[in-house]
């Protein structure tokens, strides 16, 4: 039985975590700033010292698996490129570490290890066909098929959030034009209310506007929970599309359940409803839905700091 | 070792054929007409008959593969609906077949059991992530995921014809907007050259809708060899389309190699070339298509039926 050290970073934090049986909950963990504008060489000290605080006492063997944000190979470990992560240009994120803890290391892309830790310990368990969504600043994806993750040819598989669903609608993060991630995470959520309220229309966000000088999903999920009609409308939309990204999906992947995560989900019911009614309506055939449910995630934020976890523990 | 007898049919035609090794050519071969206005039961009568007069006179044990129109649920062998069979609605195929002959009997999806024939034995053979389109009336697909036919939980996936691209765009043979199959399959080629000659575009191909009454995606094709604008500018329409939609499958599947078959493929360079530089506009990272390439499908109309016989071999 190995020890593992997880470890997941983003542009913001890295957090890591012990997991001395290869499952949750870790013993031990921590958080520290990731400080991305310092370069990879930096962020990778301070990886090495998050993981080092946590190597176990009892000279337990351990192993390491990190999630990181990608596009990245998992299979040679190397972060390829990074929009939020500035200079990581074939970053060989695994040997690196490897080499100086002496032990074996795996990386994955982060929604992908999201996804591994919701089959295996969240909302998928038990099922070997499975979505997953995260829809926060982005919208990161990852499938299970026909119980393996889907990586593709060089670990690039499952980027759900750049698919096509209004083709000529706005810019996406990655500079292609209308993808889902464009039209239906957070920022584009906040944008459409701010379009409304500059158009004219009424609502309590008006206010919130002008206090912060800026919306976020959590003040439309407010306002929408107090039956603000421009946040309730708003909400309706990216349902609509998502729910028919999920259409698209079903179609691509036949999965027997969908798992959305990240920030926007925690609106609960309110984008729930819309997403699943515009599911029902997009579907070529009620065959793909029969018995398919569309589910919250339930590790939260932890899901990949756990899916890093069964990257080393399957491997 | 087995003899397998693989079927590949649809709307029109039933087509057979005795594959003594489990491997192409087959010995003997034979071909039908459908007549699927007659229904299920008169259809499946013309199927024993083509199987029964491709039978192994030496004693031979046999297996038996069938490709038909979708959608189907392969693991349990029964045609669920399909739009060009009337009256196929949870037809229990495989075992009707299987009791007739008391032999093992496989079905599959046909655009999946093409996927599988060109991926064992034509264009996509040593690979292990490949995505296959087939363009001609329809759009339909096949996925090969870390070495194996990707099915979903019950069998449905792979239907790439039924993605949106244009989400404004025309309804689809499946009732719903925007699919890549209502904008660039056959007749949607043929339907945009017909509105552009009535809005009163000169080309050649005004003579052969006086003449015939109707335009073709092969007469577009060879109208475009000889350099009609009207034509040539129809199938780089198409094509920026079918290669915008290659770049989303991309980031869902990073396959090694796209295999593209079908009627309208048969085009070639023509439609390939706007295809091909589509793909490389619309992908959100190089690190996609690094190595990539897109293919003509090898099999031709064989497809179907060297992958059902596929599907006999491998179970």
């Amino acid at each position: 039985m190995f020890g593992i050290i997880a470890v997941d970073f983003g542009g913001t934090n890295i957090r890591a975590a012990y997991f001395p049986s290869s499952q949750p909950p870790p013993t031990t963990h921590n958080k520290t700033a990731t400080l991305a504008d310092e370069g990879p060489d930096s962020v990778i000290a301070r990886l090495i010292q998050a993981i080092d605080s946590l190597i176990p006492k009892d000279d337990v063997e351990f192993k390491i698996g990190i999630a990181a944000p990608g596009p990245l190979d998992p299979r040679n470990g190397v972060v390829i490129s990074s929009p939020n992560l500035a200079g990581w240009t074939n970053i060989p994120l695994r040997d690196q570490i490897s080499e100086h803890f002496g032990v074996p290391v795996f990386l994955g892309n982060d929604a992908n290890a999201a996804a591994l830790g919701e089959w295996r310990f969240g909302a998928g368990q038990g099922t070997d066909n499975m979505v997953y969504l995260t829809i926060s600043t982005g919208i990161g994806g990852g499938v299970i098929a026909d119980g393996q993750l889907l990586l593709g040819s060089r670990g690039l598989a499952g980027e759900l959030g750049h698919l096509t669903i209004v083709s000529d609608g706005p810019v996406c993060g990655c500079g292609i034009k209308g993808h889902i991630e464009a039209v239906a995470a957070g920022p584009a959520i906040a944008r459409n209310a701010v379009s409304q309220l500059e158009a004219g229309r009424l609502s309590t966000l008006k206010e919130t506007l002008s206090a912060q000088g800026e919306i976020t999903s959590v003040d439309i999920g407010k306002a929408a929970q107090a039956g603000d009609e421009l946040a309730l409308s708003v909400l309706e939309e990216a349902g609509f599309y998502i729910g028919h990204h999920l259409a698209n999906l079903a179609h691509a992947f036949n999965p027997e359940v969908f798992i959305l995560g990240g920030g926007v989900t925690l609106l609960g019911d309110l984008f729930f409803e819309p997403i699943r009614r515009s599911l029902h309506e997009h579907i070529m055939d009620p065959a793909y839905l029969d018995g398919v449910r569309v589910l919250p995630a339930a590790l939260g934020d932890d899901a990949g700091l756990v899916g890093a976890m069964v990257l080393a523990s399957q491997s």
